[in-house]
């Protein structure tokens, strides 16, 4: 297996609020076609310490890629630190000069001098060309080496990765195709996930499995790496399957959906609607629902009903029952719901009413105590959750658990 | 300026998904006491690649920090290799071992064999307690240079680099105080913020600016170093003072405040409660609201009005009026408005209704034209913006531009 090291370039990728996020993506790419990273840099507009990078990547790699440092000003060193790293020179290209003139007279304006800079490549690269930006990138073959600057932006680096390093990059490896799968599961934590999945996946081989947490749902992707194409896919089918089977409606997606994509698309399918009763989400489940496109054909409304007025008059809970249970009820969450279908004529509706934090909490309802009802063909009920974690997380569990209380009833009624 | 590189150790920093973030957080730190950090490496469990990235970082910084590696099995091979890269011998520690025993039957477990490897120090370090797990941290000192190894969850880190690393880097480098402000400002691009600061902040001597964009607003940054803490402060807050006055009411922080908490806290000051009728935004509004805590001292309900019908029965929008001017209109945004604050009863309302896309555009009102009104004390006025971005985008700025009618309007008409 092929290594690459990644080099970011750039003093504001050394501040306290900036990470490096081309590598993520240049990782993943690179592991598609079996390039395994095994280290990565980031470097300041520093001389002496880009070149030693460069250098050292060099001897370790089969494969260095640079991001960054390659605009028109003085802080822009990555061209003549690679170049003497390598123990190149830089050659002046005449026709990106013309092309640099050309790019900057289509956009009205005159050429600055300095960006003279930028038609400089390192002797015997190839030029990466570079439609979103002025800055072109460079591949270098060093023997068995391939040394690749890349402009720091995603919109430049991204579409020169991929259509004409990614070929090149191939030709050294060989054939490997990487098939991936992404699915998503509900109301388990991730060693009660692993736990299940994996005397599945193990039984597999050429798989590599990551098991993620993500707020409210466990990820669980795999990428299965075989020399055939629709080996590859078979496989990832088959195992995607048995894990499918494995969890059964716990498993919301095997595509990567969003638990709203998933609620959206069975609501679509079924041609029913929906509205929303929330309290202590605050908008966020019909935010989260309307996140997807096209969602304006099963949602219909959303009644952030956050005072107990606003619980009365928007949906007719009755007075009585927030005196005698409270707002954070069953009852409430019940009366809720039924309110919302009532007031907006949609085929179901779910409520969410519970107590975020910081303050609020009781001893016998403590902060994290959430009632959801669902209300419609399938009847109603409620059910009650207790969420742990800070007012953030709290939200987000709730509506992650109401728009699953949704799906789970959708699912339960067939279509 | 003493420098510093940081090592971030593990295979799980090295695939697609995650970033080491620890960096950030030590660089926030190092800065405070003015240790600049001038590179970064990611590193998996490679023995040969860590002593080479350990003996580099030695040659070429002042203060050497590694993160991760010093758990108990064969993969945590921080100790070895930072041994090997400064040429001492790593010196077993049976009060090491003692404690580690002791802390297991404390959780009523046998301390395993396997342990025994975090009993192991380097030679001539100096021993970081860490309260919250089983690997202790080191700091070795060779001449002027600290080389220190912390533990990767940053529960156990942080205090560990804040009790007992930070005074030891103190005597190294000496007093340095750094007081930090967060401005942030609506409405302009970086571009046109920083030519309005420049002027202002580079009069300043040893201050660090950045100026950041972060989907709908500009984060202004100080960072004012000085020997003593009220110099700092007393720069830092003339500073201050002149953007405020330069930026006037399109800078809605200077204490890093969202938003949201802003509003609330306009609304909280003047007794005055709020509602919202939101079309495109789904919710979005009302979400970010209520994320503040508290938030229900002063908003009453948010009405997520997204079909016709919806917009007629809940807010009561005249058919005739989405029939002549359609949803997307200054006429539907003032009648939401204004039916908000009719039946929510509260003091001011705003609405939102736009195209976010990516399908509903039309030549007329292509995607990501939005109207907003305001309705309360201050009468009735509509906005019309034109936002940029992919859905996801336009309904983050619509949301921050209703927000911010709201906050105008508060303040135009005073306390």
């Amino acid at each position: 297996m092929k290594s690459a090291e990644i080099i970011a370039i750039g003093s504001e990728l050394l501040g306290a609020s900036r990470v490096d996020t081309n590598s993520l993506w240049l990782t993943e790419k690179l592991g598609d076609i079996g390039v395994e990273v095994q280290l990565k840099t980031v470097v300041g507009d520093d001389k002496a310490r880009l070149e030693e990078a460069v250098a050292d990547a060099v001897k370790r790699a089969d494969v260095i890629i640079t991001t960054g440092g390659l605009g028109p000003t003085e802080d822009d060193i990555t061209r003549t630190c690679t170049a003497n790293a390598v123990g190149r020179e830089l050659a002046y290209h005449d026709e990106l000069e013309a092309n640099l003139r050309e790019r900057f007279r289509a956009w009205g304006r005159e050429m600055p001098e300095i960006n003279k800079r930028q038609a400089y490549v390192i002797a015997g690269a190839d030029i990466l060309d570079n439609p979103h930006g002025s800055a072109v990138g460079m591949l270098l073959e060093i023997g068995e080496k391939r040394v690749i600057n890349l402009p720091g932006p995603p919109r430049e680096n991204q579409p020169m990765f991929t259509n004409y390093v990614l070929p090149r990059l191939r030709e050294l490896v060989g054939d490997v195709f990487v098939v991936r799968r992404e699915m998503k599961i509900v109301g388990m934590g991730e060693s009660a996930v692993d736990e299940i999945a994996a005397p599945i996946y193990t039984a597999f081989e050429g798989v590599q499995t990551s098991i993620l947490f993500n707020k409210t749902e466990v990820e669980l992707q795999i990428a299965v790496r075989r020399d055939s194409k629709a080996e590859a896919e078979a496989i990832a089918d088959d195992l995607t399957a048995k894990l499918s089977a494995a969890f059964g409606i716990a498993m919301f997606t095997t595509s990567g959906e969003t638990m709203e994509a998933v609620v959206g698309r069975l609501l679509s399918e079924r041609g029913e609607t929906v509205a929303f009763a929330e309290s202590c989400t605050g908008g966020l489940v019909s935010r989260r629902i309307t996140e997807v496109p096209g969602s304006s054909e099963y949602f219909l409304e959303g009644l952030v009903a956050y005072s107990y007025p606003a619980k009365v008059r928007m949906l007719g809970v009755r007075q009585e029952t927030l005196n005698e249970f409270g707002a954070v009820s069953a009852e409430c969450a019940k009366e809720m719901a039924e309110g919302a279908v009532r007031v907006s004529g949609a085929t179901h509706a779910v409520s969410i009413t519970g107590i975020a934090g910081p303050g609020g909490g009781t001893e016998d309802k403590p902060v994290g105590t959430v009632y959801f009802a669902y209300a419609g063909p399938m009847g109603t009920r409620a059910i009650k959750l207790f969420l742990p974690g800070d007012r953030y997380l709290i939200r987000w569990r709730s509506s992650q658990a109401a728009l699953d209380l949704l799906r789970r009833s959708l699912l339960r009624r067939g279509q």
